[in-house]
């Protein structure tokens, strides 16, 4: 895939609109490729949705903001779709409980696609029949619709890598080839001198995309800090586990230590000891643990655990944006089709790297909304602010995450016992 | 479906061994032929498993105790599903949880057909390589085997409404035309004098084949009492219903009326009002209630209770079976193709009918040993008696058995909770 | 305490009938003496109660059942009492939920204990104002509440004995200095012929007291048995559980084992190794095992297990019944103020030994009605009949029974899963 | 109580020091004086603990920290108490599970104060053994005693009246007689120009005592925001509940919205709607609910919905802080004995009023270290910081806090769905 042909949120100008659309809605069925059709319907855990309610999810949100509102004449594919597929949005009307997704056998995978296409044609129809400047008014929609659409094919591979490491056949998503790569250098702190810094998005066309939530663009008095240049790695974290790291309740939160216990966790998400080697499971199959990849898959609770016992802390996602926001967008994401972190290089260049893709790292700011945050109107005021409880913000986007999708002021947030994710750390200390 | 050439375990001689082997294998298959394949993978709840872990179970069955130990150079089909499709048996080893059987995505359905085929080739070999004399020897497994997928067709088809009973798009196996029929009679008590009655199954060969919980055959000493000479019809539970039996804690058992507030249970399974109608799905589908049909989906509880309301009781095991025993093995069973309970006639001849088929009905016997029961020997004394144990006891089969895996003496049980079986009842008296 | 002179059914003549009731009184509150205030108040889990609120509950009984509606001008103590202390008399009203039995601090230990005067005050009153003749009618009711009274007292003991375990300090509510004893014997096995035996309660005045759930006494036909002349021992039981019976499905039954794994299962309750060496806690503190007592706080599924594993059988209640029938009722019972099974001599006389007393002992019977049953009229009739279900019967009462509560034909019963009865076993085998 | 001579944490110089903790101390007991014995002993949540283990832990608390480590030759008082009384501190050793402290009727009531004598005896010698030089060694530990234990005077009415109130006898802690009192003004949102502003205690002996919590002061930057006058009351609270509050999702965060449905909340707790009429809970007992008093009771995701509702939203810690910093403490604190919120008067003079007391004031601030936080050295670094997860903070103190605990940068933190604390509501508003 060209890069620079990648839709970004300032090329929704409206001849590419469309494209832009038909582009993301590709991805998503490109991604499915590899599936078979029994791999749709399973749903395995209350926090993973099978892929074919993602599929049918992200058709129904155009579907339901654009085209029953905006399309004249069109008439819903199937009016128990509504309730079926709608995640969360009470506005909208009632909701199929979600940890029953996976009870849905019907509509089948083929009727699903056939949804698919019919609300394809619908957008078509809609762009094509309103003049570009009407259109306008469509476009934030639009773009909330793709930017989501984006989201969920993030979360269709998070949720059948946990679905086939369920399964002890251990079915391959895409075969790859990995080895073990040299332990790159420790890593180093890169001061920041702190004081009032600007954080969030403008919301103006010319800054592109944004979510509610990283709005309003404003300031914010930092205290010096230093932040690390790169992820830890699975190496260091191993170090940690080694040094008995899971047993000893100093190094964790109250909350975190409790989750040790109830779960009984020895290890991040996927990674397993067999026969005295420390192996980790990935969208290709089981395979041995390689030191210089970034950690993936921990809690909150892990991520904060390693940096109490490392002597440093997680960075408030204010540090981070501070430093991240001078960096370009580049890094290992959905398009290097790596879809697991890259190893970190024997010795990195001066300055932050791996700021974007590889994994999400979790920052020690609770999710909260800024100061003069408004959701968006309606329904899809729905779609951040009412999350903004008991959740902590990542940063960065993950080697799963399409490049158009991530920007400096992104906030992911997960739950702080969440794993199943691709979520790793970078440390931070005092200056 | 020419009942006359049912397999029975008479005709299991060694020249017709093999075709009844094949029959029964070719009913399982035909009965998932209505099946997406999106439908053979999902688990609804842990009590049941889907599809496509029947086929496979089954499957197992033969390859564990008759291919694998028998067949001289037999390579199993793939070495995992020992642990997969292993359903309880310690003795054979280790089993892949029963609540998580909806994780597997594979093998995929097809593979699983391959895997049922391979097993079929395997034992035409086995019976084919050895002589009828020696095959005598495997008979009795054999006929186990054949059993035990007979109980898995039944099985399939109650944990496939079930499952699409959660859907709210309502799926249909098969599409049935169904209508309204008269009242039948109020249901008439036979007496029976009591006294001293053989019960259980002789274990000969001429009387054909048994599971272990059916012998030996004993004798025991009965009251005099009276058996209802039909099921309880739906139109009859309304009336308890409608009586408010579901909100009176007096017809209850303790246990039962716990389990009518922990689950809020107003109705049978599958019973639903709308609009103030009351209807029931089906495997035909959501369909308006038929007073005059037997009622079915009660647990042991609601059995219960409606008897107490009714001034009546259970019968126990022996009484069923001493009226049974009598009469011929006929009914609405599973090659009525009707799959649901038929309507009483409105005027039915004297003596007992609907003994067989329609539902299987509650007995007020828990489920034990017979005076000197003797588990089958090895792996197979796992089959039953390991659940002598908070079960009662069921006779007399549904509209979903086959009509040769049904005698007078054959026990069913299930826990008193459990609904999703074709469960009714028939009243008692004391005499 | 002169056993000669306790109250029996017999003895309810209008003469001794408030006797018999101000002693069975007296020994409640005696058995409470060692208590401090504290112990009186709390639950320990849902299956037990707080002292207190048996010294309550058994008041409300004859509060309610007698005071109410027979003694002319009766004031009730407190109304809010007939909700607190109903157990679960659904034809009385409310109940305050069972679980929660140990939130109420208030009544005040001293509150109840006045309670209970008030109640006796007003035994005292409607025995005395109405002749004896009159009373005949009550005297039924009476003696329910008597033996009703006497259950409560075993159960204060076996809660407050939970409740103590769980506490790290090792409360002691008597103290009693004890030793280990030799070996005895192995047990013998009595056979017994089989055949027509007459089993229950006659329900007349001649045979004394009983429960309905004793009656109607029938006739049933035993196939020849035999039955071990003593129950199991601790030391046997060691054997059991060090030749890895905890570990070893095969032993178990289904539900069984999957209590083993639920609850983590690895000796009967209260045993504890430590230091290498098992001991028990009792109701003297804790203390070394002593291998000739009977064993005991077995679950249903850990004396099955072990009778399985031993090459025998649990008795059925009828088997019981038809050995204990001729058997004097004496043995280690409340009145020899042991409260824990005594040692087994090591050469026990010919015959079936220690049938009444030491341990409850579990029977292969799931607790069913008798044929004929009817349960007591009116709010009693939920005494017993409603619990017919998922439990089993255990025979001959334990070291914490009164003699005069004990009988051949009285059926005690808990759930499988129910370990803190003082609860036992005695093998049995075919013949 | 003379208000004048109460300790604060600057009169701890060495000659007051005794009188400080013995005055502390003394409060704790005054406040168990209404309690019968029963009530020291059950435990009505997990999250409560028994008024007994409240006396033993903060005793144990001063053993721990002071007696055993400084006070030579001084034999602790129980072994055995060192686990049971042990909280969470995991640096010491192993702790007593916090749900089960219910269980322990042992120690007495009686021999926990035995243990608060002993140890106070002990503290006297400390003090007193050693010079008021080297005494300044300890001071700061003392004042961490003597503020925890502050802390579980509060938590000990709290626990005390939610059991209570699970009693439908409703037992009264202290009589008040109550009223019903004028709607006061609406609440006046007040001005505040945002901009640098400093936060948190500076640690230095000059400005009394603080947590670690508060540590280090540092300055942030605030946006304009507006405060109200005064916390929200009863009526106004009414009016959110009458306008269906409780059933319209769209004012409630998704968590918190889950919660209602889980927990079935339809008003505070402690609130009941009998006849008609609303009522609540105090620890006065059950009376007529006061439109006129702040409410309280309040989970955080009731109160942020209700500020939703109301078209405003919670202040943040720093928001509070930057206006509180300048009142003076005083209100209506634990001092007042009234043990209840007081009623806002109708006509409030300008300028925020009841910062202190009547009710603790949620704010949107998760819980969460100040920038440069540093735990305390040792066991006791564990008193906050790993609590700093999943939990909001709360400023101003309760009805139940003692004047001399609270001060400006004093931050309480419960998770966001407790409600027995006595917990409500200021409004703020962006500028």
């Amino acid at each position: 895939m060209d890069e620079s042909t990648e839709p970004t949120t300032t090329d929704l100008a409206p001849a590419g609109r469309l494209d832009a659309y038909r582009r993301i809605r590709r991805v998503t069925e490109t991604l499915c490729e590899p599936l078979r059709t029994e791999d749709f319907v399973v749903q395995s855990m209350p926090d993973a949705s099978p892929a074919k309610w993602h599929l049918g999810h992200t058709s129904w949100f155009f579907e339901t903001f654009l085209l029953k509102p905006h399309l004249a004449g069109y008439e819903p594919v199937d009016p128990r779709y509504e309730v079926l597929f709608n995640s969360y949005y009470n506005t909208v009307g009632e909701q199929y409980p979600r940890p029953e997704r996976g009870l849905l056998t019907r509509p089948t995978v083929e009727e699903v696609f056939a949804y698919r296409r019919k609300v394809d044609d619908g957008i078509g129809a809609l762009l094509d029949r309103r003049s570009a400047e009407a259109n306008g008014g469509l476009a934030s929609v639009l773009e909330v619709g793709i930017h989501h659409e984006q989201q969920h094919q993030e979360l269709l591979l998070t949720d059948l890598k946990h679905l086939f490491s369920r399964n002890p056949i251990r079915p391959v998503y895409r075969p790859r080839t990995g080895g073990i790569h040299p332990v790159p250098a420790p890593a180093r702190f890169i001061p920041h001198e702190g004081g009032i810094v600007e954080i969030g998005h403008s919301g103006t066309a010319a800054d592109g995309y944004s979510f509610d939530n990283e709005r309003p663009r404003h300031r914010v008095l930092l205290q010096p800090f230093a932040l690390a240049d790169r992820p830890v790695t699975n190496g260091e974290f191993r170090e940690f586990l080694e040094d008995g790291g899971y047993a000893d309740p100093r190094h964790w939160l109250s909350d975190g230590w409790d989750a040790v216990e109830k779960n009984g966790w020895t290890a991040p998400l996927y990674w397993r000891c067999e026969d005295g080697r420390w192996g980790t499971f990935t969208l290709a199959g089981f395979r041995d643990l390689d030191p210089a990849e970034p950690v993936c898959h921990l809690s909150y609770y892990e991520a904060d655990a390693y940096a109490r016992w490392a002597g440093a802390r997680l960075p408030t996602e204010q540090e981070w944006e501070a430093v991240a926001a001078a960096r370009p967008i580049e890094g290992n994401l959905q398009e290097s089709e790596r879809l697991h972190p890259a190893p970190i290089e024997r010795d990195l260049p001066p300055g932050p790297a791996r700021i974007y893709g590889d994994v999400w790292e979790w920052t020690a700011s609770a999710y909260a909304a800024y100061p003069g945050f408004r959701p968006n109107p309606g329904a899809l005021g729905e779609y951040n602010g009412k999350f903004m409880c008991n959740q902590f913000v990542l940063r960065g986007g993950s080697c799963l995450t399409p490049r158009s999708h991530i920007r400096p002021t992104y906030r992911n947030f997960f739950h702080p016992e969440a794993r199943w994710q691709v979520t790793g750390l970078r440390l931070a200390k005092e200056a």
